[in-house]
């Protein structure tokens, strides 16, 4: 497999991870994206959730400018300052759909990542509520439902709250 | 669409037209890429074309260490600078295969781009020759053949010398 099919292969995962849990979403609850990168998968979440709230954190904006979230909605800076201070403003299981691709290239910072967000992203889950991830998680309240999406295992992970 | 739906879009059309050139391209004739980026379709082209002469033109280097050519075969510089002393060392028409993806974001900048490019080009290519490119051009004594190749129109534009 070439780095060419290699990426067709984790976008089309992407794409499909997000059709399947946003046609099963709890109709209550907030969702936030974090990492806006250049703003795809924003721009499909929001094309999938007219009318829904979408958080965006992203300590450098740079995405193109039409995958931009209105002002309110775009927190910028490290999610570990943000998250706690919307966890305070919205309250512990305030979102119904967390999508987290925030990795790098480095293995070993992706762990120390995953491992710092864990428990925030635990407070933020309503239950019954859905985490995509680039990653693996620890989550001791989410149950490990990768394998019910169809996506092929090992691309994308999926919780449950 | 979505911007996710687009980039899957472009990446498939462009994995489909290497995959068409390459199976049609002439026994003789070096094969250039002209802008490496992050590699992936030098990834692709090297592994559809094993033995070929690959040699890729670059600004700047930053691709997948797995994914930087062997030092004869990377061009370091500008190609309007590279471009014309390679055509000096291996002469008129030694190309028998030329993908170019070296626009931006800037519609004006890569008009520019391709009127400066197209003699360059044509210089380049073997009679029959294949060029891959990520926008139109107009050469005198190429035909465009895009339309021969299945990909989705004005996705991607291909000429044969
Ligand atoms: C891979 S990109 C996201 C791509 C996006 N999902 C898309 O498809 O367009 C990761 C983004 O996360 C951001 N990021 C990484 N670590 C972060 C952190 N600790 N706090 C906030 N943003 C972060 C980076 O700046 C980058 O824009
Ligand atoms: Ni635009
Ligand atoms: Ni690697």
């Amino acid at each position: 497999m070439t780095r060419l099919d290699s990426a067709i292969r984790r976008l089309t995962a992407q794409r499909d991870l997000l059709d399947w849990a946003t046609s099963r979403i709890s109709p209550q609850g907030l969702v936030l994206e974090l990492g806006l990168g250049n703003g795809r998968t924003y721009d499909h979440l929001r094309s999938r959730l007219p009318g829904r709230e979408i958080y965006v954190f992203e300590r450098s904006p740079a995405a193109h400018p039409d995958c931009i979230p209105p002002d309110p909605y775009l927190l910028v800076g490290d999610v570990f300052e943000a998250l706690p201070r919307f966890i305070e403003r919205f309250g512990s299981g305030c979102a119904a759909l967390v999508h987290t691709d925030i990795g790098s290239g480095d293995e070993e910072a992706n762990r120390q990542l995953a491992r710092r967000l864990a428990p925030l992203l635990e407070n933020l889950l309503q239950p019954g509520g859905l985490l995509l991830a680039d990653r693996a998680f620890e989550l001791a309240c989410c149950k490990d439902i990768s394998s019910e999406t169809g996506v092929a295992e090992g691309r994308y992970f999926v919780y449950r709250r």
